[in-house]
C-alpha cells in the first residue's frame, strides 16, 4: 500500500513519518506542505537524515491520487477542510487529523471553531476515527479524534455504555505538554514562558468539547454537556486526564478494573492498570497506547480515572495509522508495536 | 525580635531564611538541625555564602530559648510534634510547619498521618495559621498550613462562607512541583523519571485531606467531605489548584470576581483576576502570593477556581513569616513584599 | 534618588523592577516602553500586581529628565543607540544595557552587530560597566556588559591581572539560559524544541567576543583573540561558563584560589569557591551573584574556570544597579543583597 | 538468534529491550537482575506492558548459556567483570556494557574505577566496542564503549587519522543528561536540584578519560592526555560534547567537512552536519546516531567539533546492538533504523 502525507512539516506529520518507518505493508511515497519551500526534509528535519530523504514537494490531489492509495492529511483545522475536496470528489481515500470533518451536528463547526464549517454532506460521509469503537469501519474517509478527545473518551467509554454513572457529573481536567498546540509561535509557547509553569487556556471554550459530547452521544443519548478545562504543563509530549464522574451505585476498585478491562479486551491499545495503580505520562510517550488507571472514592461516591496517551501518538499519527490499518485490513498494531521511549 | 529556626536545612527551612533576610524587624538569631552535621550553613548550601554565615547548631531548646523570642519549627510532620513540647512547656512562642499540630479532631492524625499524634490538650491550643482567616490571632503557638491546604482553602472561603455551591459537590485537582516531597531521594523523585513526566499519588488518601474539611467547616459545618487529587508536575516551585464545585444558583463571572475581591478586600496576599483571566504558575513564585482566577460555566453550573501559590511561599515559609506578623503585631507585609521571580 | 527605566517590558526591565524594589536609596518613578500598548504594568505582567502598580508610558525624554534622575535603557541592542542621544544630548545620568556603547574600537561594532554603531564621540564617553573593574568611576554615562561578557571577564581577569597564562590559549565554552535571547519569538526558543535540548549558536559570531577581547586587553594589551562559544541549556536563566586557560608554570589549586580570593577580597559580589569545589548554576539564580570555582590539571597543564551568574542579574540588571550604587555613592550592595532563590 | 540480558532493570537494559523489539533476526529469551525481585518486567515497567512479558529471572549463567546464544551484561562497572566470569569460562559470546573490560593497561582500571580490575588476560580478549573503528571484528567478547568516550571517540577520529592537529591541544566540553548517571538516587539527581540547573562534575577525574586516550593511541601513540570536563544539563538523555582542537595547518570548514564525510562514508550511523549546520542535541534522542558539526576558526586556528549522541543509544544500548549485529553478520542497521523521536 502506497499513502502520502500532506502537512508533512507540522508535529503530527513527522510523527506519521515516524510510525510508516517501522509499517511492514506501507510505503510512504510522497510528502507535502504549503508553509516550507520544496526541498529535502531531512534538510529542515535534521533527525530524520537518511531515513526519510523524500522531497518536500507542493501539494498536488492529482499526482498524489496517481501514485498513492491514500492520503494523510496533517494540516490544522480551517486548511483541511478545502485540501480536502479534490480527493473527496474523487472518491479518493482520506484520513484527516484535523477537527474539520468531526463534528456532525450542523452550526457546532462554526461555533465551537469560529470559522465556516466544510460542506455538510460531505462532513457526514466521514467516520469518527476512535479506532476502538469506530462505527463505519469500511469507511474509506476518517476523521482522526483530537488528542484530548480520544482520551476523555476512551476514559469513559466503559462507564457510559455500561450506564454507572450520573450523566451530569461528568469533569475531565486535562493537560497537555506543548506539541499539543503545534509549531506556532506564541508568547505562551516561548520556552522562557512555559518552562517551569502552568496555565488553563480557552476556560470552557474547548473545540473538542463538542466532539466529546458527541461520542459520549453514542453510548448515552441523554448526556447533554461535560465540564472539560485544559491546561498546559512543561513537557513536550503527553495528555495527562484526570476525571471525576459520580457512580450511580456503590462499587468497588476491583470491579472497575474488571468492566474496563472487559470492555478494552481485544483492543490492545488501551492497557488498563491494575486496582491501586495509576500511569505515569512517561509509560506512554513515542506510543499508540492508552493507559487508564481507576479509582472509587466510598466517601464522596466518585470514581477518578486517570489516563495517560501521547498526544501525537495515540492523539494524533499514531490513532491514525491504527485507522489506516483497519481501512486496509491490517492487523491494527502493524506499525505501531514499539516500546515507549522510557526513560 | 529575634528567631531561630530549627530544621533549617529542608527546603522551608532554606526559604524561611530567605524570607526573613527581607524583614526590617526580625534578627535570625540561630538555624539548628539535627540531620546534618555541624558547620556553617553556606559551606552546605552554597547559595547563602556571606548572606547566611549563620553555623549549623544541633537542637538545644534551651539555648534557643535564651537567645531568642519564637522558634520556627520547620521538621517533617511525626518529627515535629517532639521537637515542640519542651518549648510549649516553657510557654514559648513556636510556629509549627509541619502538619503534627493541624488536626484537632481526635484519632484523625492517626488514621491520616499513620503514626502517633502529638498530645491532644496541645494540639488544641495550636490556633491554625490560615493567615488570612486566622481564629485566634494572639496564639502564640500556631500551626502553619499545609501547601495543597492553603490553596485549597483560599480557593473556597469566599463561596463556603457565602453558602453560594453544593457542599457535597467540592472536586480540587491538585498538581505540585517536586518541592513540595521535600529533599528525600525517591524513585519519583529522580530527574530521568521526574523530567518530562506527570503522576498523580496518593489517591484519595492525602493527608491534607481531613485538614482542608476541618476548615471548610468552619464556613460550612455540614460539609462532609471533598474529592482531592494530587499531582506532580516537573516543576521545582508551585501549586496550581484547579477546582470545581456546582453552584446553587446561575451566577456570573463578574459576580463572582465582586464576591472574591470583596472577601480579599483587605487581604493583600491574596489576588483575584478580572474575569476572564486566569493565573499562571510562574506569577506567583518566590513569593507569598495567591492568585485565584474565578469561572463560572453557564453549561454546567459549575464554578472553576484556579489557584496558584509558592509551595514553598504561601504554602509553607512565606506564610509562617506572615503568621509571625501577625503575632508580633506588623505589619503583614514585612519581609514578604517582594516581587515574584518572572521569568 | 528618582529613576525611570525605558524598555521596562523586557526581561531585563522587569528585572530591574524586581531589584529596584529593594532597594533603601532609589525610587522607581516612571516605566516606559515602545513596543507595548499603554496601560498598567501589572496588566501585562500580573506576577507585579500590587507590587508595581506603575503605568507603561511612551518614551518621552522630556519627562523623564523633568521626573527622575537616572535612566536606566534596557531596550535591544540597535535601538539604545538612538533612545540615548536626548539624553546625552542633555547630560542627564543613562545606564544602557543594550550593546550599543561599549565597543570602543572604530567599525568594530559594525562588524559584530551588522548595523551602524552610535556616533564614535559618543561611546567613548560611555563607561564600560564591569562594576568589579570600572574604570571612570564617575562617569554619568555607563555601558552595562554583556551576560556572557561578564561571565568570562570575571573568570580571567585574576589570571590575566597576574599574567599567569599563556594569552593564546583561552577558550571559553558558556552555555545560557533562555531568557537571554529575550522574548522574541524563535522556532528555537519554541518549548516543543528547547525543551530536553540544547545547541550551539552564533558559531564563532557571538557579538561579545569583541567586548570581551576589549576588556581582557585592559588587563593584558598584547591579547589577540579568544575561542568563545554559546549554547543554549533548557533552563530559563543563567551562563554557565566553563573556561580552559594554558598556565605559564605549574600551580596548584590552592595556590589559585588564593589569587582569585585576593584579587575580589573586596568586591562582594564575586564569590569564590573552595579548591575542589565547583559552583552549580542554581546558586546564583535571582541574585548578583558571579561564584567561580578554580581547578589546575598538572596532566595537561591547564586550569578550568567554572562560573555562573544569572544573565539578568549580574549579567544585566544585578550589574545595572550595582553601577547606580556605584555611580551614586551607594554602597554597592543595595538593592541586591537578597538571597538567591534555591531551591 | 538467541539472547539475553543481564541488568535488565537498569537504564541500558530497558533500551536494549526497545531496540531488540525492532530487530528482525534476534529474539530475547530471558531478562535478569540481581537488584529486583522476580516478578513480570512489566509490572515493574509499565510502559512495556504487552510488549516485553518475559518475567526477571535471577543469573542463572548454566540456563542462560543453555537458552540463549549470547548475553549483554548491562550491570554497573564493578558488578559485571564478576558476572562476565562463567560466560569467559565457557566461551560464550558476552558484550559488556560496563567499564570492566575497556582499560587494557595494567593498573588504569584500579586507578581510575578505584577497585580492583578483571583478570588481566580476560580483559585483553575482550574488543573494544567502538563500532565503527573496531580491531576484532570476529571477537565474540566486546567491551561496548562509554557514552562520553563515543563521543569524544568519533569526534576526533578522522582528525587524528589523519594526523591535522596538534595532539597537546585537545580539550572536550562534553554535558551528559541524568540517564547516563543511572537510577541511583542522589541528591545531584534529585528534581528539584537537577532542574534549572548545570553542574561539573569529576573534575579532571572521570574515568572514560583512560578510554578515550587508549582510543586516541590507536590513531596518534605519540597522544598523551586530553583535557575533558564532564557536566549535567537537565535533560532525560543526550550527550552534547563540544570539543577544540588546534589544527596543525589552516584549513576551511569545508574541507573538513569533506574530511569528515569521507572518514565516515560507510559508516551510516555518524551523520556529518554541511558546514555552518550545527547538530542539536534532540535530533538523535531514541536512536543510534552520532551527528558532528564542524568548523574552523581562522582567527585562533582551532577546530570546534559539536557532536550529539543518545547516551543510551550510540552511547549504550544502541551500539550495543550495533555490535552484535557485527558479531553475528548481521547488516549493522537491524534493529537501530528507526526514527529518532522528535520533537
Amino acid at each position: 500500500m502506497k499513502v502520502s502525507i500532506v502537512g508533512a512539516t507540522g508535529y503530527s506529520g513527522c510523527e506519521l513519518i515516524r510510525y510508516l518507518r517501522y509499517h511492514p505493508e506501507v510505503k510512504l511515497t510522497s510528502i507535502h506542505s504549503s508553509s516550507m519551500k520544496n526541498g529535502a526534509f531531512a534538510s529542515l528535519y535534521p533527525h530524520a537524515a537518511q531515513l526519510c530523504e523524500l522531497p518536500l514537494e507542493t501539494i498536488d490531489p492529482e499526482k498524489i491520487m496517481a501514485t498513492s492509495d491514500l492520503v494523510f492529511l496533517a494540516a490544522p483545522s480551517g486548511i483541511a477542510k478545502d485540501l480536502a475536496l479534490p480527493f473527496a470528489a474523487a472518491d479518493f481515500p482520506v484520513i484527516d487529523l484535523s477537527g474539520d470533518f468531526r463534528l456532525k451536528s450542523e452550526g457546532a463547526y462554526e461555533q465551537w471553531y469560529g470559522t465556516s464549517a466544510a460542506p455538510y454532506e460531505l462532513v457526514q460521509h466521514f467516520d469518527y476515527g476512535l479506532a476502538e469503537f469506530r462505527r463505519h469501519k469500511q469507511s474509506k474517509w476518517i476523521a482522526n479524534p483530537g488528542c484530548y478527545a480520544t482520551a476523555a473518551e476512551l476514559s469513559l467509554a466503559p462507564l457510559l455504555k455500561d450506564q454507572l454513572i450520573e450523566l451530569d457529573s461528568i469533569i475531565i481536567d486535562a493537560k497537555s505538554g506543548f506539541s499539543g498546540a503545534g509549531k506556532n509561535l506564541t508568547q505562551t509557547a516561548h520556552f522562557t514562558e512555559a518552562h517551569d509553569n502552568m496555565t488553563l487556556y480557552k476556560m470552557n471554550q474547548h473545540q473538542h468539547i463538542p466532539e466529546i459530547v458527541q461520542q459520549f452521544n453514542e453510548w448515552a443519548p441523554s448526556l447533554k454537556t461535560i465540564q472539560f478545562s485544559t491546561s498546559l504543563i512543561p513537557v513536550a509530549r503527553g495528555i495527562f486526564a484526570t476525571t471525576y464522574v459520580k457512580a450511580k451505585q456503590p462499587i468497588s476498585d476491583e470491579e472497575l478494573v474488571a468492566i474496563y478491562k472487559n470492555c478494552y479486551d481485544n483492543k490492545s491499545f488501551v492497557r488498563i492498570q491494575e486496582a491501586g495503580i495509576y500511569p505515569s505520562l512517561k509509560q506512554v510517550i513515542g506510543s499508540n497506547y492508552c493507559d487508564i488507571g481507576i479509582a472509587y472514592n466510598p466517601a464522596t461516591n466518585i470514581i477518578t480515572l486517570v489516563t495517560v496517551i501521547d498526544n501525537l501518538g495515540k492523539g494524533a499519527a499514531g490513532q491514525a495509522v491504527q485507522n489506516l490499518n483497519i481501512l486496509a485490513g491490517f492487523p491494527e498494531n502493524y506499525g505501531l508495536d514499539n516500546l515507549p521511549l522510557y526513560p
